[in-house]
């Protein structure tokens, strides 16, 4: 059911286990499934946020640990909050800060209570708990909001795991509590941890479940496992989550990656991997992976899709990028990092509109088809 | 006279020694006193050619050392020249090459017939010639090109620079030469030499007028010597140029340099500072200099100037701008170059806008005050 004042979601078709919906913010829709742009230090790496709204994009992501360090979720919050303060008017979803403290925070010190740790940049002294965690996207004003969760690295024993998944259970339930004073119409989701051992897997599901969040994230995948490993743990878990609720797979992936996951029933991604894989001239495309480094591009005049409805991806040539990307020019960081994020909405809005069409079988056979034909042979000038 | 097929220039107001007008090109008006953003590698860096022109840029600087380079003329040609290589539709000027060779190239050889160097990238060799500068801006597709000419640093003895200021004319004669076989339209500018020593630089100034070129730069300023020396040395020159042809000091320079070579004659500007120094969060505005690493903007809700026409200046808050330059995030460098170019182009509108009411003093004077004013006190939040 949708209330205009407040969070929910609502399946308008499906096709297998795939579905689309629309999740309803105070901020705005968010169409699903979504493909949700980075925006860690309150910027979109490369982008005016015009643009990436323009490009469909729903909602953006922000990043707790980052902007925690730097500028402060008090400071947010004094210059009107992080909708104000990085100018982006729709729904932010914000992560909890656990995954970045672990991968790159220093001096880490985890406890029952929280994780103490120093900045990466200049060592200052930070803690961490499930309610100052809560604190902090509140302050940040994010509309979906992260409980803390321990994410451990992957292969692992199956003692760090389990000892991992129930303290992340325990800090769901205080996440939850700590999230009780924000205003109506935030969502909170808990995050379904356990590794890649199945039985984890479910007994997180469960035990979140009983705990009725507004939604469900699964994190702690695409931490170095296989592909198939990711999507066998997405099928595992999935029977136990409310099937009404979204699915936000926490961190995925590659094109292909969301594909799969699509039609496991999953709803929301994140992934800097559009934006990082463009600034270094890594170009996603319907004809797959395009690395404009490389020197077949530089006499090519050809743009890389002129059927694309991205202008980066249609009116500057191939040699252009090239040259841009070789030159080190902000300007190519700044297109291909464009032209993925329009890949990125575009590859989701055709998954949208092929599971209400139920066709979505085919249309992931299609897109497949386009990446294995690969990228057209350049053109001589 | 204005010729549309070819090069014109127009006066359409003076105040003094300033003068308003309307140079035209084939591919289009540039209104002067006009201000050249520097597109170094065929990109003005960190802008959308679309910004650049929105801004109310008539022309764009290229530059030909650097082109020659990476990707290459005949590369650039092969691709349909540099306005379609790199998307500005509008006036191109392009340097000879020669101070780039100066500052950057290593293993330099210079004699009579050019000079020979090491490209700083890889180290691989070129020869640069007037005959080859002229060819290769040719082959870019300039409509405004440059004779090659040495320019040396100052201070420096009276011979070194005598003889290369006759080296320089030499040049000229051969540049004026190479360019007889380009298509009408384009124009070709002669380089006025000579120092800081005001009997080379009226040496130099008439033996180019006495090769009739359809343009003059003043050249090897702005290299080292005090703000005074500049002004003087181009009040020196001036009574010694055709009046009716434009003038064009070459590399200067902060937008107080502009108002004073504006009051002496000076049509035409270019320089990397309004882009470089954004780059690294030094804006310039109508309150003067702001470095956006300072502390005192991080608490500071309020835009850099809300009556600005550039949304870069007017849509984001102090803070931002100081948040995204201490966090080293593209955006903060693509924000202040924007609001840089877009205050020089004001600087330069104003100054038109001024002479053709015959209130350049005035004008200028108004600005310098509002400089000298400072930038407002930051609010407490």
């Amino acid at each position: 059911m949708t209330d205009p004042t407040g969070f929910s979601f609502e399946i308008t078709a499906r096709d297998g286990a795939a579905r689309t919906g629309l999740i309803t913010t105070p901020r705005g829709h968010i169409r699903t499934p979504a493909f949700m742009p980075v925006g860690t230090q309150a910027t979109v790496k490369g982008m005016y946020m015009d643009q990436v709204k323009a490009l469909g994009a729903d909602v953006i992501l922000g990043n707790t640990y980052h902007l925690m360090l730097r500028p402060g979720a008090e400071r947010v919050a004094a210059l009107g909050g992080l909708h104000q303060f990085g100018g982006w008017k729709g729904p932010i979803l914000t992560d909890s800060g656990g995954f970045q403290v672990m991968s790159l925070a220093k001096l880490r010190k985890l406890t029952e209570q929280g994780v103490t740790f120093a900045s990466h940049i200049d060592g200052s002294r930070f803690e961490l708990t499930p309610e100052r965690s809560i604190e902090i996207q509140g302050l940040l004003g994010a509309d979906i909001q992260m409980q803390l969760d321990e994410c451990v690295s992957l292969p692992n024993d199956r003692a760090t795991i389990e000892k991992s998944t129930h303290l992340s259970l325990r800090w769901a339930e205080r996440s939850k509590r700590a999230f009780e004073t924000q205003p109506k119409g935030r969502a909170l989701f808990g995050i379904v941890q356990g590794g890649d051992i199945p039985d984890l897997r479910v007994e997180s599901a469960k035990a979140l479940t009983d705990m009725d969040f507004p939604g469900y994230s699964i994190g702690g995948l695409a931490v170095g496992e296989p592909q198939a490993v990711m999507l066998a743990m997405i099928e595992t878990v999935m029977p136990h989550l409310p099937d009404a609720k979204p699915h936000y797979l926490m961190g995925v992936g590659t094109p292909d990656d969301l594909l799969g996951a699509v039609a496991c029933g999953v709803d929301m991604f994140d992934c800097v991997m559009p934006t990082r894989n463009g600034r270094h001239g890594q170009a996603f495309s319907r004809f797959g992976k395009i690395n404009f480094r490389n020197a077949r591009h530089a006499a090519d005049p050809r743009p890389i899709d002129e059927a694309s409805s991205c202008p980066a991806a249609r009116d500057y040539s191939r040699a252009y990028l090239h040259h841009l990307i070789r030159t080190e020019e902000m300007l190519g960081s700044m297109l291909v990092t464009w032209i993925n994020l329009a890949y990125y909405q575009d590859l989701m809005a055709g998954a949208r509109a092929a599971i209400a069409a139920g066709r979505y079988a085919d249309y992931a056979a299609e897109v497949r088809e386009g990446w294995a034909r690969g990228d057209i042979e350049p053109m001589a000038v």
